[in-house]
């Protein structure tokens, strides 16, 4: 019921849109858009629309006050690390690491990361997500199987380490070839499943974790199936630190990665903090495409410098990261704080915050537009254009979160919440409407999630202090 | 309907509770608590309260499943700057203060202040809020009467200047008699109204419009009525170069304000980004309240030492400040930007965040008990306790914000989100039940508020350019 009929045709009409089209036309409130099957097959002035396509249409939905913007999508995001949201608050970057995540992400089954992961989708979904990048987990047809039930768009990413100081020992034995060929093996399962929605990428989960045999076959597997590498790039300046050491090289992970030929347009470098100005130039002369996750930046990271990129020409698209160093996993939010955080960085380099850095219109490009080419996906999402995937959110601005509209494109960056998200369509399905998840049983995927997490960190042996004094 | 019955007793049993109390106490899902009138008259274990209680209970509501925190408390907030969303979003400092916010506040007329109170506050109720401190508007008698309906509770401040080049023609021919004759005024006819809910507050917008005598007699009339102070304090380098080369001290704002006596344990400092650690010092030593404004600090004015000031014991508390700077109204989101900013500021100062500063419990404090303390009002509000007024917040975190629950006080400060905001108790009446606000009519204030703002703009001139390409 909630997929469309093949060539079912749905007309959208007296809408306020936000095409992200290559010439930024927005229409405000006198635009219509038309679904055919899993795509936009006609968009422009609702009279217009109308005349051509109401008699061929199988339902009208009128929207005046609404407004509908390209699906965002969220270019770095951990799918099952949800279960894990609340384990490492307020502890220190070993603590969090050594002490939560890797107990946590080592001890979890498929089943947990199918669960984790659905989780995951109905907070992306609720905040207007179609697409999002995985950025790494171990169990890859677990979420593809989640992936498909959301109903959602994913390029999905096995975390892959060969090397690494410290690590479980159930990871700690992998070869260079066993991880390329594992991923070789998820990439014919997998990519192009459930109606094409599913990409594989190849996974570097950070430097500190893989040989130059590692970087070096990922970069050539990844060529030749013409898809992504999705890596931790620059999150620490230790890490810099020891790239000079061990590699020899002059500042650290971007210029080793250049020096050895893995910068290119296929690579996602998520965060990337700690990159000198040279290594901005590196990054956008091969292309390379940087997620920014500015909340977990805040907490755990520190400041890229995104404006420096923008102005270098990288691609820069945003990422929420996973629960454990956020906590809210919307991209509604990454753009409200995308804006805060990037003006207010200036105040360290010039004295004074920029309140003019980012404006809304490259918040918004980031969100959807930089987001799809950042996935290597724009040619089909990204933009509402004729051709394109029907991949949307429906947006009711006239709540007391965004009231008054004076400017009511800024206001969807700067003022929206997720209370405002009303209705998402991906591949020309129905996937929420009216606040209601279609795809799967929300209260029943909380109820379990929650239950699978109480017992996953009872069974990774990870014990938080109390806070508090807690009435027996 | 929605007031309580003189004496009128409900009791909410099963709850969980963050009692913000000088023990710390919570309660996991076995707490109750009594509320008779306007106030707390227990608090404690289900069956304690049950076998004392029950009997005399006019209504017993279970909260299973839900959570009790003390009402939040918004240090500062431009009420009368609702209708300005939006009016000054991606512009630099002077075109924002000069080219819309004056023009703007300048043109205001007493109904513009009375909606855009109406308007803020059901925000401000939406997330959690059941005190607020004004920052300084023009029309208090108005902003007082949307209070009174609000069913909210707030210090008011009239926005005060008696020098300062460039004011708009209304507002540069105050003399310093007459502005703190008027603000006495205020005093004696609004102070203590709407039940209580209502102080007057003295106020002193910032140090660039207010002589010497002006400070002084701010000091001199706070003291005789013991009421509070709200000025905006060091809010950006150029201010502290003035006080410098105007008032011949070593810093800035703080220094002179210490030299002269105004710095006092009633004096509100809002914002205090550029302070140095003597004047961190100096406001700790005279007991001196900040308030915190997280989004605004990015946006406008960079990254005060809160880390620092909470070392040195200055009471620090949450506020939203106005619309156009911010432009969220929202303190769930100011205890999440809080909670990451300072930890992130660390970046600058250690070359890598501190993801141990202020804890949760840290921020909480500054969302209530610091709020009551920074608005004197903490004998009566800011925690949950026997004899206090009954402020407080219903909010459901079984939503996909914030499931898991692992440490579900953690995510009350970083997952937590308006969603989760169910009712709301302000002296002993509900403001809002169910997410539907009970004092006024929600939608109307909307409608109304839009055409307000709409044609204000437009008789204060204020023309925003074109966003993106608007198909005619």
């Amino acid at each position: 019921m909630a997929m469309a009929m093949e060539g079912e045709v749905t007309v959208l009409k007296n809408a306020s849109i936000v095409t992200m089209d290559q010439g930024m036309r927005v229409f405000l409130g006198n635009g219509a858009m038309v679904v055919e099957g899993d795509k936009v097959v006609a968009i422009g002035k609702t009279e217009d629309i109308l005349a051509s396509y109401e008699s061929k249409a199988n339902s009208v939905l009128d929207l005046s006050s609404r407004w509908i913007l390209p699906g965002l999508i969220n270019t770095h995001v951990h799918t099952s690390q949800q279960l894990a949201r609340g384990i490492a608050d307020d502890v220190d970057l070993l603590t969090w690491l050594h002490g939560r995540i890797w107990p946590y992400e080592s001890t979890m089954t498929d089943e947990d990361s199918y669960l984790s992961t659905l989780l995951c989708g109905i907070e992306l979904i609720h905040s207007g997500v179609t697409c999002f990048a995985e950025a790494g987990g171990q169990h890859v047809p677990a979420m593809a199987r989640a992936v498909e039930e959301l109903g959602i768009r994913a390029c999905l990413t096995r975390s892959t380490m060969d090397t690494g100081e410290g690590l479980p020992p159930s990871w700690a034995a992998e070869t260079t070839e066993y991880a390329l060929q594992v991923q070789e093996k998820l990439f014919e399962e997998l990519n192009g499943s459930a109606d094409g929605r599913i990409r594989i990428w190849f996974g570097l989960r950070q430097i500190l974790n893989a040989t130059d045999d590692l970087l070096l076959g990922t970069k050539a597997a990844a060529d030749k199936h013409k898809t992504g590498i999705h890596m931790h790039v620059a999150e620490i300046p230790f890490e810099n630190d020891w790239v000079v050491k061990t590699r020899g090289v002059e500042h650290g992970t971007v210029t080793h990665l250049q020096k050895i030929g893995v910068l290119g347009e296929n690579l996602l470098a998520a965060h990337s903090v700690w990159v000198s100005p040279e290594e901005v130039q590196m990054m956008s002369h091969h292309d390379v495409k940087v997620s920014h996750c500015p909340a977990a930046a805040m907490r755990m990271l520190g400041f890229a410098p995104i404006v420096e990129m923008q102005a270098a020409g990288v691609c820069v698209s945003l990422g929420t990261d996973g629960a454990p160093s956020n906590n809210r996993m919307s991209l509604v939010d990454e753009m409200y704080l995308a804006s805060l955080i990037n003006k207010g960085r200036q105040a360290y380099e010039k004295g004074m915050t920029d309140p003019t850095a980012l404006p809304v219109e490259t918040i918004l490009q980031m969100a959807t537009i930089n987001g799809a080419e950042s996935v290597l996906w724009d040619s089909e999402i990204g933009s509402l254009e004729v051709g394109k995937k029907a991949d949307f959110v429906i947006l009711d601005p006239g709540l007391w979160t965004m009231v008054p509209l004076i400017d009511p494109i800024a206001n969807i960056v700067n003022c929206m919440r997720t209370e405002n998200i009303e209705s998402v369509m991906c591949n020309g399905r129905w996937i929420m409407k009216n606040r209601k998840i279609l795809t799967v049983d929300e209260a029943a995927v909380l109820q379990q999630a929650q239950k699978a997490s109480t017992n996953l960190i009872e069974r990774a042996n990870i014990v938080l202090p109390k806070r508090m004094n807690v009435v027996q």
